[in-house]
């Protein structure tokens, strides 16, 4: 680690649930590399995301700022173009910054109208990173070498087509992809990680060769639906041994009014079917081993190389899915398996020994990503991430350092509750329940306790978890947890107060170094 | 009125209460010529600002958006690049828009870093209007008018400085100024408007000669400290006859932990000897009557020159001014003085003709100047001011226009409630009380029968506006009104929820005819 900076390698998987690893302890998915990451470093349980959207949850964790501050709360919303993200960052302070795989990221039409065909959204790369690879499901690099590795034209047009029988569930899980295990997406954005690896390192030479540290964004697809896998990825895994979703009759007898709609906008309906979720849960959890797989490729390829012990390695996802719980597809409403993530940290430093292998049940943001990386990296000023004062200064980030975590340290002001936010203007339900589009917005704010949900001019939801820890009773309405929810609405206006956008503020502020006479001083 | 497009006068004073004039029934000013403006238009009585502090408040009116939208809270914040003003919106629709007197407006570093220089804050024209004249204070021009009067130096340094023997109220409230009355900052302010209309007109032609229509942005620094005016405006009141403050025992006995701190920051305690409450307001009357006296000559001007019946005119302030109320000086805090402000509206079209003289209850923000200029002279597309789906999209506008209720019309979902937002970083107070920057905010919502403020941690303060119509009395902790501060704080998450920044979010709803299948269409 020359000059001790460390290379920075975020691994984000898409549509990947916390308990989805067996280091998580789930009872059936196998993911031997991501327990020996974790193993290697902290595995943190209570991480969030702040929204279970795509495009705002990765906006979120580039920018490290909430949607309302960083005014992209939903796919395809351009990030407006002062929006520093991490990309600029780490481009700024020397890092080789790239990206490799999904991103997801909308350029702003206000800063540069011709960033934006008029046919339409063009999904470029995310600003400050630098377009290794780029693939937002089906990226061009991948279809070319499809092409190249021989696959008839069909396959290529429609890569996770399966040859199913007409009577086949509608998903087709159960059948495995016409292309092979070795050409999946997965499998080539790994192969293009590790040629990225080596080309970050230049000419050859014995390890830690004088060179620019790199910032790698590995961002896979999977295992975002289509729930389709390559063989044996599909039959991995037995149907029989799928666990139950988490899910009670009375979530439907008494649902609130958002529940119902948006099951059937997202095709939850589908899941009441046992056949259906079986399967589909068997090939999920064969797309998260297969994903293992690679990872176990790539750790393996870093040892060889020397990278290993020079490289902080995150391990997370945009946000969950249900597959069945709640009656749910997807990851609407503000349920846990939505907005819990695989969160594992590996600090390559020495001052991170003593926490490896470490659980951890610290409430974690998807806004810590930025802070801890450029923490562990030495970026930024005395004052913090890019000096006091600047438009860059702490203030901006509205995440935190999970760095004294790493070090075993536990700061007794560390968050207590985690938050969300969603605007669902873009969903049918709304239009279908006639509310307008200013109104379709919810708060979230979780603690140790409890969940609240909060919908504008809708029924609220509180979950109290410790006696129903699957969220499946809504006591919002029970005058024994009135005062439960009167200090939780507090709680949400409170943290709403305190995380306004301040970039503007912050430059101001740090070019006042007194106000005028105190009239406290006499 | 060529082409249906009328010129626009937005006039805005600095610092005056909405009922300091004797259209609002105001017991000593005296105001003929606004009382004449009102007579001819429609007076609103329940008009409020968003911010009570000069640069927020007028970035709300420029932009059309709360502080939290605009991103700009507190004075010398700058505007970000890509808030769009009402000088741009006018400008781009062929406007000659032009700024006579103060904005308060600072640029955005992040757009351009050489826009400030390192040393301190410059004071730059308002985006997108032309700076006809500028005045934050002490103007250049006003200055240099009063050097080629033949003012000594020192007058021309320190202009608001007074000839007073040195036991005088440190205000000097009741000694004349030492510019006479015809050269005062309200007096050339009010000559180069004139000039500017004038010089707007072409050359010389009969009325209604064909010509871009204007904007003028007429902004006065008074009846803004320092309370010192010219002869005769200095002893114009007696007072003898100022009306008592609006203040009781009991506010000092029980205050809200922020009343006390800021009382004594901005010196509202000298406001507790009879003697300066009595003078100052006097002053600060006579400050009123000498706009009011100008505006005369302005009004006489535009008659004379058939600018009259083509000109859409507001006249407003950026804030209050308790002088005395309160045991306060200054704005800070949320009681009415401070927020209501004057608000005067005469549309010049025949439409307009059926509420001349009226005087109206409904509730009016600051963010309703720009639709409402917007709509009365016709800018923006069917879809509203913009035209649908761009990034000028009626949605990023949280204001509404005022010309329905200008025609007579009382529309059914007129607001009920009326909003502030105070971001207090900047003074002393929190740094006496330890209370950090990201929390030294608080909101504030006013209906019909409550006033309800939230401040982050701190106590709650509820007035029941029906009992005690002068905000005396805290009934925050009655038990009484536990029900009303529960519905109020959900009103308050709810307006938050309803105004959060859409400007890229509209853009990508425009261009969304569909989202894709329609599940719930068989």
């Amino acid at each position: 680690m020359p000059g001790g900076r460390p290379n920075v390698l975020f691994i984000m998987t898409d549509q990947m649930r916390a308990d989805c690893m067996s280091c998580a302890g789930h009872p059936v998915v196998r993911t031997p590399h991501l327990d020996e990451l974790a193993g290697d470093g902290v595995l943190f349980r209570r991480a969030y995301v702040q929204s279970a959207v795509c495009g705002p949850s990765r906006m979120c964790f580039y920018t490290g700022r909430y949607p309302h501050a960083n005014r992209s709360p939903w796919n395809e919303v351009p990030l407006p173009a002062d929006e520093k993200t991490i990309g600029h960052y780490f481009g700024d302070a020397g890092y080789r910054a790239a990206l490799c795989g999904k991103t997801h990221y909308t350029p702003d039409p206000l800063d540069d109208p011709l960033a934006q065909p008029a046919e339409g959204i063009r999904r470029a790369t995310l600003a400050g990173l630098e377009t290794w690879e780029l693939n937002d499901g089906r990226g061009e690099g991948w279809l070319a070498h499809l092409r190249s590795a021989g696959y008839p034209d069909e396959v290529v047009r429609d890569p996770f087509s399966v040859d199913a029988p007409p009577d086949a569930d509608r998903d087709h899980a159960a059948y495995p992809t016409r292309f092979r295990r070795e050409d999946s997406d997965t499998a080539f954005m790994t192969d293009r990680a590790m040629a990225f690896m080596a080309d970050a390192a230049g000419p050859p030479g014995p390890p830690g060769s004088p060179g620019s540290p790199w910032f790698l964004h590995l961002s896979y697809f999977k295992p975002h639906l289509p729930i389709v896998a390559p063989y044996p990825y599909n039959a991995l895994y037995d149907p029989a041994d799928s666990p139950a979703p988490n899910r009670s009759p009375e979530e439907l007898a008494r649902p609130h009014p958002f529940h119902v709609p948006f099951r059937i906008e997202r095709k939850g309906v589908e899941y009441d079917d046992e056949a259906v979720w079986r399967q589909r849960r068997a090939t999920y959890y064969g797309l998260i081993t297969e994903i293992d797989d690679h990872l176990g490729r790539l750790f393996r390829f870093m040892k060889d190389r020397g990278l290993w012990e020079d490289t902080l390695i995150i391990f997370t996802s945009d946000h969950g899915e249900y597959v069945g719980d709640h009656w749910m597809f997807e990851k609407e409403l503000f349920y846990d398996e939505a907005y819990n993530v695989p969160f594992i940290v590996r600090d390559p430093r020495s001052c991170a020994d003593g926490t490896r292998g470490a659980v951890m049940d610290d409430f974690v943001e998807s806004l810590d990503v930025l802070p801890t990386c450029m923490d562990v990296c030495g970026l930024g000023g005395p004052g913090g991430p890019g000096g006091p004062g600047g438009p860059d200064a702490p203030a901006v980030l509205q995440g935190r350092s999970l760095a004294p975590l790493l070090r075993g340290e536990r700061p007794d002001d560390w968050r207590t509750e985690v938050h969300a936010d969603w605007d669902f203007r873009f969903y049918w339900t709304p239009k279908k329940l006639g509310i307008p589009p200013e109104r379709c917005r919810g708060w979230m704010v979780r603690d140790d306790r409890f969940k609240y949900w909060h919908f504008n001019g809708m029924p609220d939801v509180l979950f109290d978890l410790e006696a129903d820890p699957g969220e499946l009773r809504n006591v919002a309405g029970d005058p024994r947890y009135a005062g439960a929810v009167r200090d939780l609405r507090v709680r949400l206006m409170d943290w709403r107060m305190s995380n306004e956008d301040v970039s503007r503020v912050a430059w101001t502020y740090g070019r006042r170094p007194g106000f005028g006479r105190n009239p406290f001083v006499a």
